[in-house]
Parts: structure tokens; sequence; C-alpha cells
């Protein structure tokens, strides 16, 4: 079925087609679409949407639910986020699955609602305490929005863990055509869950593992999984890489300027190359560092101060320059503003 | 003043001395005799102590009296600091100084209350939302407990921004000589505190910034003064760098088992050295790259899972291979256990 | 169907039949079996059973469904009815029906989980600001356990205000044969309902009245309301009040030990009888004046230092002398204490 | 000292020149002149002023300040005390002295910040679970502000209890001439608190009472001090008695009104008279059945949809009959509307 929709609301008609039956958490300009379309849609399919006291309740919720065996979500903003942090490290912590949605806005602090990139390094890198890593999925449009949530929640359940919807007030409020076809969500078995019932009596979801070993042994196990996500998970998208002399790398909305900045270079007979991450944890590094070799430049744009350029320069490891351009507070680069770096840089040479 | 004293209780006499005339908390283990200190000494000089109702109103009350020019601290352990990420977050936006000690335990979520250092990503990295760097101190001994805690403060106020004592059980709990000089602190004046004076009346202390103009033009000037810092402020310790074939690289209590490693190697001819990182965030990158010049190898070691190592390979772009070792759940390697890192790694080769 | 069933999940039984489909809660003893049992059953008749932050966020949410037009229940005890005031306040203030049930314990303060009467202050005469008041049942049986929650639901719809079930630990934890007829219960229509659908739209469900005309007009329907379910609703049981000379009155569990004491004595040829009031509020003035007229005295007996005997004084308006007798911490009366103390009234004339 | 002041301010005066040292609240209107004047004095003479997160937070923050055995104090209006009415019950409970000033609203719910008196039940007779009693003040000037918050401060500490004063945003928000005198206060002694000092270790403040023996025992000594209270304490003012044919009672702001009812009756050879409580807990039952002795009726007005009037009828226990007129939303009767009214139960009988 092909409709026009918000990619905010998108992201709700992913989530109820992979199977979500339940919504927990706080209104924040710009995600409050996610919202109020979980509070439409979710009754509608017998499931349950609640609006928290808090953030810090929300994820909480989320954590319950999870254990439980539901397919669950939450959404906000950058502040939310922030509160959710111990949540998110406690749903990591006792190995559960669940989707939560980022809709950045400007920070740090207040703020503003207008977009940005700047939760990267909250959601990818650091974040909650302890050792673990989000499963981190970025959309670059309405369809996207959709598909990747559905795809979260897959993750989230494969590797039981959080994973994070990464995106911003661009890409949620912006109306694109979406096509999605009805199937039935046939979320895994979870013989772990605690359900209330005398088969479940004897499960246990925690975080709580008192004797050091027996802590290492779980990070252990936690590091034996992210390895294999590692492995299997790496998502990207190439754009005119053959031959690159400039490659550019972005991902979310600024991959859409980029991508238009490369047709009209190409056009030119201009040499650039678009690499858009999809999953910025596990990041693409190998496949980065394939299409990167033979290259002269890496250029990274970012709605940010420069955050993602860290791992693409891990992933590079001084093989290649990189190189940085960043924007905040809601500006956007247009084309003609990448051009005229990518005019300065070659001058600086 | 010579005295026998704990780590977590240096921490206050440090904060003391600095100037610090108020505490916000909620008790956590290996944090807690932070707060019991804070609460027999800040009164005797005539400052306040208070018990908040959760982390997230005390970081709270600490952006409150920051932003009222008093020298304030809080203190927790992971949990309580994912908590407290939106607060840092919103003292970091409105660019209020403000020392907040982790003594980070294991995790993620429950965890246990074993030393860790898996918290490096959430405080040096990311954390809260939106672009801004926390300061960020990793104190080795008790002396440094008192002394890296008055930098904290000063270079919160120097630059308007919070700064993080990051530090684990093993160093918070253990006992060492302590000498401590009274001295009076002179914290800087602070004409931009709103103090509920006249003279102050016309001052404002917010993060928000509706304009994306406006807000672009904030964090560039953040970005500068996070330039600055990253100019003037890195702190690193060597020990035995003449020579090194392999350089260990640790920090805080780690350091302490690795100068131990050197000692024992130089002993027996074999020439590793060490680079103690003292300030985490900003990275000693290139007085790191320049002990690194030379070296067949570093090697990282870390009470997690692998977190500071990026920071390590950043500053060495490719230059020269980084190893790493780690160990989890309040395990701390020995010097056999480096040895037989350092005698595998040699075949792996 | 006739079965053995304990007093708290009676309350959930006879909710679930009254159409009650969801419930907000925070679990206390001895309170905690009826978000148990709301737990197990509510999700089987396609409810919702949510374990909030706190009790002030749960009946916050009970606030929110009732707005919706939903059969709603919480329950607690003590500590946690304190909490809810405000929120209760509220339901009042905006009409609208609720349950909750309070599982009398030990106070003040933490107390203890022993059964008392010592919350009919703060459920019949005060307990939340302003002016509004509590329809409140006393059960004093399992099987009136369910039937007086049923009734509950249905009077908080009739008068759009928020009706309590006023039991202890003793009802509470008792098992009774309980018989229920499974019917199809019919909440009435709720015209007045935000349901997030577009006839519902127009409709606004707040307690902010601005004006002193506005608020005192609002306030003048509620007395109305006040008035008319003074008329139509007390409830009240009489035992044996044929020539009474002592007329004793007692809710609750203490009516099951007042019954046994007057059997007992007019087995001995004594002429007491009893008076139950079903309702606290509306209080049954007006039969208690009636099976008072002619005796000699009334003892009120209460779990509790002397509550509802203010209610029975004003009801006699000093046409009879009422005497009190009370218990606390747990302790419950026996027949021989009571018939000691009318023994000691007696003497004292 | 004479000096023109708002009531609200007048009340932390008198607070102050009581020994009052910290305050701990969250603002509301027409409360919140308390907060700010507590927030620029209590500095000066080495006080702690905190605004906390929530009125939940306060009053735990009063109970812990109180355990310390500081004069301590809140303030807020009907629904930030229907959020302390757990902690209220507590402090109670662990016999703990603390002052809570209620600058009574229009309610219930959010109502309207105009005056009204309708917190007298929640404030009075119930409020928080358990068997207590507040000490009740209710201050009718500005001056009384001031003195009656010092006396409050004098009641709580010698019956360990805390104590109310009871006022609305009339007599709050009025300008009157205040005379205060300064004087050392000098706090009793309090040998039970709980300091962090050695010889306090022993000490314990809770209000846990698990055997009902136990808590019997307890609850038995605090009815003993109660009964101590309702000896020694009940205060009340007389206005014009001699001969009285109708006895106005009112309290608070009303009793102004009253007053000049009464003034302009008795210049028409009208025999009114007045009797105003000072303390509506323990109430002036003695004195009230003294002063109506012998007049033709009572006629009981207030701010409300008649609180007080219960604990009339319950002094006069039906010797003389007892009509109300209340005004709500904020409207306050005027001495036309008054006479009105008498006229009307003059014809009516």
């Amino acid at each position: 079925m092909r409709q026009l929709c918000k990619g905010n609301v998108a992201v709700v008609k992913g989530a109820i087609l992979a199977g979500c039956r339940a919504y927990y958490g706080y209104p924040i300009t710009p995600a409050s679409e996610i919202a109020e379309a979980a509070a439409l849609y979710l009754p509608q399919v017998g499931g349950t949407f609640l609006q928290a006291e808090s953030e810090v309740a929300a994820i909480n919720m989320v954590y319950g639910a999870a254990a439980a065996g539901v397919r669950i979500m939450s959404a906000s903003s950058g502040p939310g986020l922030s509160l959710m942090q111990e949540g998110i490290s406690y749903l990591a912590g006792a190995e559960l699955p669940g989707v939560i949605v980022d809709v950045v806005r400007g920070g740090p602090g207040l703020g503003n609602i207008a977009p940005e990139q700047s939760d990267y390094f909250a959601m990818v890198k650091g974040g909650g305490h302890g050792n673990y890593h989000n499963i981190v999925l970025a959309p670059a449009s309405v369809q996207e929005m959709a598909e990747l949530t559905g795809l979260a929640f897959e993750l989230a359940d494969k590797y039981r863990n959080p994973a994070i919807v990464l995106t911003d007030g661009f890409v949620g409020q912006m109306m694109e055509p979406l096509d999605l076809e009805y199937r039935e969500a046939t979320p895994p078995e979870k013989p772990w869950a605690v359900r209330g019932t005398a088969e479940t009596r004897k499960n246990l979801v925690a975080s709580i593992f008192l004797q050091p070993d027996e802590l290492e042994g779980h990070q252990r196990n936690m590091e034996a999984k992210y390895y294999q996500a590692q492995q299997e998970e790496p998502r990207h998208e190439l754009y005119e890489t053959d031959g690159t002399e400039v490659l550019l790398v972005g991902y979310g909305i600024v991959s859409r300027v980029l991508r238009s900045t490369v047709e009209e270079a190409r056009r030119e007979g201009l040499r650039l190359g678009l690499f858009r991450p999809v999953t910025l944890w596990p990041f693409p590094s190998k496949a980065l560092a394939e299409a990167a070799a033979g290259v002269e430049k890496v250029l990274v744009v970012e709605l940010s101060n420069g955050q993602m350029v860290e791992d693409v320069r891990l992933a590079l490891n001084g093989k290649v320059p990189v190189e940085f351009y960043g924007r905040t507070g809601g500006n956007v680069p247009s084309v003609e503003e990448i051009n005229a770096e990518l005019t300065s840089l070659a001058s600086r040479q």
C-alpha cells in the first residue's frame, strides 16, 4: 500500500507491522508525533500506549515489558534520551530487546527543536554506564523510518539488546511516499521471558552479577554477541564510488545532501562518491575501508561538531586523510556549501 | 599536614580546600563515603550538604547552585551518573562549572560494586545529548584524589564546563598517606552568576537558543573554548620511556600495575615504558604520539572491554600498532598477567 | 459460582465483573494481592495492568484513564493513599469516576502492616485539598469486597466522583466463600469523555475554574450532587435493634465482633443491638438517629483513636450519650473485651 | 520595629525570629512569596533555603532536617499540601516537629488561585494516613502571620508534632503594619535528634513499630500528648459576647468581616457577638461552649462548603442550633451579605 506519510508516523507503522504491541513514553518536540501515532494505532491492534510520568519511568516500563517478551518501543529526543541512559544500560545488562527512537534536536541542554546529529556519541559510543553497545540504525527517508524500525525490532530480538533508531527532526517531520505491505509479524520465541505463567516462573531477568568472575563471564558473552553483530550486521549504501577521488561520508538527512552533491559533481566530471553508513553501530568499518581504498581524501559531513568522524578515522586508521565539515543548531549544509568546502580543502593541500 | 586517608574522603578534603561549599547527591556503593565525608565536613566550613530525592534531583540542584556561582560537587557511581546525563548536558549547555565524581563500579545495569573503568565512553565521549565535552580527570592515588578534585574545580571554573573526576572503587577505597596544606581557596569572580541580588538581576543562565544561527554561534563559542582546553590542559605522566620498545598505556589504578610491570621489566633489561593519561579529556594525544614515536607497539590496558583504546588509536592514527588487553567485573590484571599478554603478543607477530 | 476466595482477590473479581478494564498501582502490604490479581485477570479480559513508578504516578494514570471513560481502579494502603491525595482531589474537581481501594494498615508514618481503621478521617473527611467528598464504602466480608467494589464503580459513574473501598488487612486477607454470577457489565455512556476521537474532540476534562464565580458555581453543582447522594445512597445494616438499650456501632471487621457480642448478649437477655454503616460517606445519619432513638447509650468501636465516632455524634447531635472504645496497632477487640467495656460503662453512670 | 509587611513575608520573619534555619519547598501561587522571602532571608542568618524537586521531596527533606533537630519550615498551597500528606503523617508518626504553612487557594483539583478555607478538613481532620492530629493555627492578620508562625515552632517542639499555619491568599497577600522586636530564639534541647555526632549515634528517629502492642503503645503515648494539648493549647478570641443572641463563628480572614458585622450590629443595638478560633486543632471547644451558653443561635461562616462547622456542632452537641453560611471560589461574604443571611435565618424560625 502506497501512502503519503510523515517520518515520525512511519516509525509507528513500521513498528506495528514488526509486531510491536506496547509503547511507553513521554512527549517531546520533535518526536511527539511518534507518541501521537502510537496512541492512535496501538489500541487498534490490541496494544498498549501509555504516557509515563517521565522518561525515567518510561524506560523502566520498557524494561518491564521487554522482560515479559513483548515487542516494545519508546521514543524521545535528546534530553529524554539522556534521562533514559540508566534504563538503556539496564536493558543491555539484562540482555533485553527494546527499540528506542531518538529524533535528535539541537543541544546540549535545552538547545532548540531544530534538527541535529549531535547525539551520535551519546547513542553510539557512550551514554549509560558499563560495557555495552547499542545497535544504532540511521534512516534517511520516510520509507526507511518504517523499514529500519522494523529491522531494529529484529536485531533487538536477535541480539537481545537495545536498538536505537537515530534520526532527526528533518526526517521525522518530512512527508514522503511510503510503501508498506501487510505481513504477519512473527516475533521469535522468547523462552527466557517472565510472563507470570507457571512455565516461566523459573526465569530470571536481571543484570546483577555479584562476583567479579561472574560479571566478567557475562560481559565476555556479551562481547561474543557484539562480535557476531560486527560480522553480520553492518549495513551501508554506496553511490558512485567508481574511481572516486573524494569520498563523502554522511548519514541520515546529510546523506541526501551529499548525494545531490555527488550527482551534480559527476555531471561536471568531478569524481566524488558517497558512502552512507546505515548502521552506526556496528559501524561498517570494513566496507568503508574498501570504499576509501585509493581515494585521495575523505570528507565527513555531520550536523554536529564532529562525532561520527572518529569512527571514520578509526576505520581508515591513517590510510586516507579524513576531513570534517559540520553545521549545527538546525542549519543543514547546502550542496553549494559542500562544494565550497571541497574547493577550500583542495586549495589547502 | 600528612595523614592516612581513604581515597573517597580525600576527594572531599580536596574539594573543600578548593572552596567547594555545597554537595548534592544520592548515595551509592562504592561512592558513598564521599557523601558521608561531605555531610561531615561541609557544615564545618559553613557549607551545605543535601541528600536529594534522586540523582536526577541532585544534578539539577548542582545546576542551580552552580548558576549562583558556588563551587559545587556531586558524586555517584555508574547508574547514578547515567541518571545525571541530562543534567550534565544542561550544565555544559548553560556553561556552568560543576564537579562530578564517578567512582566506577561494574556494569552495565546493576552489575556489581567491584571496580571497573567501563564508564570511560559515558564520561569522555558520550553521555548526555548534544555537542559538548566533559573535562575528565583520572587520579591514580589518594593524593591525586584530593589534588585532581581541586584541579577539577579550577578547570570547571576556567572553562565554565562540567568536570568529571573518573575513578574507581580501588582508588576510592584505598588508604594512603595524604599531604595537604591549608590554603585559602580563591575561586574566581563570576560576574555571570545569578545571586538573587540587584546587580545580578540582569544575568541569565540558560541553555536555550531557539534560532539555528544563535545555537550554532553558541556551539562555535563552546568549540573555541574546547580547542583552548585541548591546547592547554592535557596532562600525562611518563615512566621509563627511553628507548622503549613496547609502550604500555593505562590510567587510574591500572597505571599502578603497569608501573610495576615496567619496573620489573626494566630490571630484567626489557624496554617497556608507561604512558599514563591524567586528563582523559582533553586526551593527551600529542604527548602520546611523541612518546610512541619509534616504539614497536603500544599495549593499552583497561578495566573495560576497550574504550580508551579508541582515543589511543585516534592519537596514533595508524603509525604504531595498538593492542588491547582488558579485564572486567572487578578483576584487575596482575603484573604476571600483563607479562603473559606481552609474551603472547610477541609470539603472534 | 461459589468459590473460596481471599478478600483482596474478591475486590478484583468484583471490579472485572463491574466492567473495570484498567488498573494502575504500586504494590504495598497488605494490599499487594489486589495488584497481583489485577495483573493476572485484567489481561484475560483485554484489560490493562500497569505497575507505575509511584503512587503519585498511578493516581495520575487513573485520572487519565478515567478521563477517557474507562472503568478504572487503583489500590494501596495508608502511605500510598496519602501520596494519592492530590490526585484524588483532582479526580473530584474534574468530576471523574475512579475506584480506589484502601486496605488500611497501622499508622501513622511507616507504622506496621497489621489492620487498623485509622484512615477514616483521611478518606471520609479530609485528605486532598478543596471542597469535595469521596464516596466511601466499607465491606465486612469477602462477599462484600466483591459486591461493594462493584457498587463503587456504579456510584463513581453515577456521581462522576472518586469512590473509595475502605477496608483493612483482616478483610483483605481472609478467605471466605464468594458467590459471583457472571453478568455483562454495562457501564453508562460517558459523552463527556475524551477518547481521542473526532466526536470527543470538543470535550474538556479539567478542574481549573479561574474566576471566583465560575469556581463557586462549579462547587455549587458538586454540592448539589453530594446532596443527592446523601438522600439516595446511605446504606447500613441493623441487627437486633428491637428494644435496644445499648446500641453498638462499628463498620468493617469490627462489625463482625460486635455482631457476636450482640448475639451472645441477647442469648443472656441483654438488650444490645448493632448498627453497621455500610457507606461511610454519605454517612447513614438519618437511619442511625432512628435506630438510636430511645436507646440509653451508644458505644462506637473502631480500630482507631476515635474517628467515625465524630460522625456518630454529629448524627445524634446530643440526643443520646455516645461512648467510644478503640484498639489500634493491629489489635482487634474480642467479645469479652467489649463486654468488659460495657460493664465498665454501666458502672460509671 | 514597626514596618509595613506582606502576610507571606511576615511568616518568614516570624519563623526566623523563632529560630527557623532551614526551608525546603516548591513554589505555588499564592504561597510563593514565602519561598522568595525564605530564599532571601535564611542565608543572611546562616540558614538553608532549598527548592526541592517536588513537594514530595520537600516534605521528606523537612523530615530529615527535623530529625537532625533543626527548626524547619515548608509552605505551599492546596495541591502541594496534598502531596505532602504522606510526609506529614511520617513526621507525626516519628514525633518530629516541623512547621508547614498552607496558604489555601480555591479547589478541589487545580481550582484557582483565589483564597478559600477549603483545606480545613485536610489539615484539621484528615490528610495523611493513621491516627494523628496536626496542630493547626489560623492567623487573621499580618501581625499574627508572624506571631502564630513563631508559636507554631514552639508548639511543634513542645509536642514533637507537625504544626500547620492555615491561612489563605487574602491574609498572605495583604500589607499591614508589623511590629517585631528582635529576640534571641532559644529552641529547646533535642536530645533525641540524630546529628551525626558520637553522642547522638544511639538515637533512632522512626515511625515503624512492627508489633501490634508496640504500635498501640506508641499511639497511646501520642494520645496522651494530644490530650495535654487539648487541655493547654486551645486559643480563641472573643468580641462583644455580652448578652449575645446570635454568636458568629469564623476564623482567619472571615473573622475580620464578622467583627465588622458585629460592630455595625452593636451600633444598631443588635446583640451579635464573635467567637474566633485561633487554634483549629486543638479546637477551643470548651471556650466555645461557654461563649455559646445562652445564645439563641450560632452562625458559622467559612470560605468553604462547611467544614469547621462540624467542630462547632461537636463542641455544642445539640445545645444550640448551629447554622452555616459559606462562600467559595475566592468570593468573600460582605457585611451586608452576613446581615442578609441573619435576617433570612430569623425569618425562617
